[in-house]
């Protein structure tokens, strides 16, 4: 597999630097005959984009895709579909002392020792603008699986938790956290917002549930479906951790308490419990599949930090200009996007073995 | 990529059932005239190989691995390399009520709902006895890459962990529990013992570290270190969740105290800290690379649990015979071979295009 | 794709040297619930193994295949089928002055020129050995697709070709060249044992017919059946050449001679011709796909040839023992399981984006 | 392997209708540090660009390429490069009759039978605009390869061949046909006139020869050299054939004809023919490398055909408007980046494995 393309039977390749003229997305292996236009893609670009509130990232982009390929008349024709989307609000300016030392935390140092050398306005190919493309690419996963639906919320910050028990998926559109639970929205207001002014950031978790999903999906052992979820997950910029069902909670479980026990019900079984996050043997087993994922805090701070020039002296560094106290918030979308992808993709590769 | 063939430059391809007459593993793209026989690979099976105490599973299977081609006079000739293990010990008959019932948080029902039957001896392809095959690949991985050590160790099993203070990595191999930590050592005799005894099971926790590692390994943006070494990690049974450096901790952290300044060293950056476990935009930073995996309880337990029939009606079910107290112990040979087959084909990966 | 990995849905990987104890393939991604055995592989490892008559390799190798995985109580399960061949008579004293010089047109040079070094025992992997392994696995392509029915024949030997209006298909297995035409099987016998008793070789043309294949099988633009064709083809040893349909004949005809008409039938289009060979826009048509294949003469002649020594020295090279007068022979079968693999591949990947 | 993606370490994706807003590819893979701008890439598109000359179809477009990515200060830097070329000159009205019947030889019934549907205007997907993106993504892999020279030229037109006495490469620029041969490029002015004037069509061979190309690219068994240009070329639209060296020639040649005997030169083996076309066992010899890839006449004529309607009904189809006479004239460029995209594709992946 390349190192730009993801998937196995419905794939996409993502292309594109932070401050280009454009970024992009080719989604190649739709199924032809699906109704499918930038109104269907649009909306999830909406949700991500920056310069939403003062909790985010002040940069303005509209964020507009566009569709080049792959529909005819209203359809898919089954070839791939080319989606575009052009960065407007580039301020190349405020990068300048980047270009001359490494920000610790983020690829700057990794990249040049890789690469030679970096395009280092906004952080290049190493910035989350790639996520849009994957936002896009997201949207059209969904129209090939109308069957699921796909829900993702942030559970925590820095240190604060939701309340299972305030849960209200109606709520995560209401705040700007994407909080399901409202009494710790309007915590996270104080709690984000302190931060921002100090010019400091804060972690998040990022929580995903898919329902719809059928029995049977996944493919052992290298195609299995969590493997996939860890895997797309990890990939999204500032991600250190990937868990399903119980996670890490699980390795604090005996046996007995981690059990799923079934029962047999009216469509085949009904399980008691869902510590297995509705995969098993990295199968779906037809339960809700829950996915959480940790958003380490943006490396991007105001205040100085020790690092080295890229002529390898010491310096300190101070990020001036826009930056987003919470990646977590706006990954959110981006973690819904991937599921999707994950999803689709496996709805296809179980069609092609198993009919 | 298949189902069944992991990686992107070095692949392996694995193959075989518990209970059939052989597994193994085909690994191809290892480059030739590297010194390779069973002398390379025995030892790393036997670390694993079940039987090995009163801790983990009754099974004695001599998991004795025999090179099938690939080798000329000792060397690779960059051919594919076949590894076969023969089964010894399968007592089929031990498995005979499971033909009847799925044991839940096993892939007994997911299996069935996928494929409509399985071989359901002894886990048929779900066991983790295809694990073996893995180990064997992954100690052709470290002939590749010799400049790389990885270590890898319980740091927890159900709530026990060990003390980061007393870790010291000669101990690992002084306990039947590849523990670092002496003091937890003595304390988890008696935990993992109790719950043998009372046939359940307990979860566990596996930290990885390679040191060697040198910074620019990961290809951005899909083939991201991190994104390759969650998948491989997730795919291994009985996981349901894996970290990276801080991992989940990190969205607890601030951006400061998440910080790895870097000060100017004689060899390159010298870091102050590694909350990103040696990863940073997907790319090895030259710094350690910790990962760390989760690994539920087992579900084969000798308690019986309420399930259904392939029939769909309700049952209990109760497993007999052998049963391991707790996998994450004989996982930790797993976890490093995965390390190992990743950064190995990582180390290939990035010759191919940065020379 | 990996190098010893062919197909993109339904994956087989080989592994093998010439000399080796044994060699195989590991099939991935076959349907679950299939019957499948031995007896379903073994008639086609007899067609093709060596020692069959006086016209081919002396080399007796009775090729009986095992499935070591993948199976269950008779039918696929959907997890990878490892079949194996034990290697039986090597007979490794005849290539003893090869392990000091190059047989030119071999690949002993190109080898050494790539990894360093080689297994010079009976070509090691660059052997037709190889192609056992393809066999086996195209035997099972078959059960996959048992609407398909694929022939494959001999059409030309050196300058002698068949003369199309004596073709009968019953023919093919009553001569020993696959030859669908009697009269021209008659001149044959002359011809290749001529040229055995001269120590020298023929070149061979092999033509593969497949019926039943529906439209709609081959995906745009990099996964066109003719395309996959092409390639799968080529890699057989010894092969040259590939045509669909007419082939290199098509570049001598006019648009309106190389039309392919089509008019209104009871089960949709009946076409007036075939020039196409079956394939447009690399899609299948619900003609017969008609494949064409040219195998140069064997390298491996017993008459003396200038070359130079593995320290580069001039020298001569004369090969003793067993030789192939005609490699296209024993090529029939490999092309037989070459098209029944792809086609297969393709049902299952049409299936995948389609349904 | 995706069905638009191809390429092993190096890759390239393209998109794009012939009659959408634009086209392009996604090129994977490129190595950092490299020299790159529209400069090295828009010499090729002039080569290929439709209304060159009377002798190739009418349609007028620019093909100006643009680089949206993957370059920074001028140098790639390791990330996806994405061109885009925008389509101007697309007369939809001339096809407006082919929306109703399927134009017999072409993909349009083939497209339908597998899609459901096809963008029907000027072939859609399957029409040879999609070369132009691979033209593209083929410049930058002469950037990648400069130690490779690549030329490939028509050697015939019909039955009229070029005389090898007279090839002087500096002619394929002088006339409109990339003819290396003064004398027959003469004789095909009045040919391909004829055949455009009444509206039909002739078929092509293009010859390919790379010189420069070191021993050692091609990776046995499935990732052959010569078996990825046969695959590679024979998904160029309208190909039937791919011949490596003397290709079906080889066929009637004896082992002794069909020899290239080696002998000791100052810089590695000198061989004394090259019937192999520079590759043996898959692997490149030294030697240069040829290929010869047959083109069929164009479907696309000007007399009426026998045909369906899309609604299964007798008709007629008679195109009007632009049409090629001989694709394998404009053929001839996209050849020649394919072997670009080939080889510099081996460069790579050897280096991946062998150093």
């Amino acid at each position: 597999m390349s190192w730009n393309t993801f998937g196995r039977v419905l794939r996409f390749t993502t292309w594109g630097e932070s401050h280009g003229p454009a970024l992009g997305a080719v989604l190649d292996g739709c199924p032809p005959g699906l109704a499918l236009s930038e109104d269907h893609i649009q909306p999830f670009m909406d949700a991500r984009k920056p310069g939403q509130s003062k909790y985010t990232t002040q940069r303005k982009e509209p964020d507009t895709v566009r569709v080049l390929s792959g529909v005819f008349e209203g359809k898919t024709t089954g070839t791939p579909i080319s989606l575009m989307i052009e960065n407007v609000d580039q301020r190349s300016k405020d990068y300048s002392e980047v270009a001359k030392a490494y920000r610790p935390g983020h690829a700057d140092y990794a990249y040049d020792a890789k690469y030679g050398f970096r395009d280092y306005r906004g952080g290049g190919r190493s910035s989350a603008r790639e996520t849009a493309a994957r936002v896009a690419a997201g949207a059209v996963a969904r129209v090939i699986m109308p069957e699921v639906t796909i829900t993702a919320y942030v559970s925590q910050i820095g240190d604060d938790t939701i309340d299972p028990a305030n849960i209200d998926f109606a709520e995560i559109s209401n705040n700007p956290f994407f909080c399901p639970d409202p009494v710790a929205a309007k915590r996270w207001e104080k709690l984000v917002d302190d931060a921002r002014k100090a010019g400091s950031s804060l972690g998040a978790v990022v929580e995903c549930v898919a329902t719809g999903v059928p029995a049977g999906w996944g493919a052992p052992v290298y195609a299995k479906l969590d493997a996939d979820l860890a895997g797309g997950m990890m990939s999204i910029n500032a991600v250190k951790g990937v868990e399903i069902g119980d996670g890490f909670g699980a390795a604090r479980l005996s046996g007995e308490q981690n059990a799923d026990p079934m029962r047999s019900g009216a469509n085949g079984p009904e399980f008691e419990a869902n510590h297995a996050g509705g995969i098993a043997g990295g199968i779906s087993t037809g339960q809700p599949v829950v996915c959480r994922v940790a958003f380490k805090p943006t490396s991007s701070i105001l205040t100085p930090v020790d690092t080295i020039s890229s002529s390898g002296e010491n310096t300190q560094i101070q990020t001036k200009g826009r930056h987003d106290p919470c990646v977590g918030i706006r990954g959110t979308p981006v973690v819904e996007a991937m599921m999707a992808l994950i999803l689709a993709d496996h709805k296809m590769l179980h069609r092609a073995q198993c009919g």
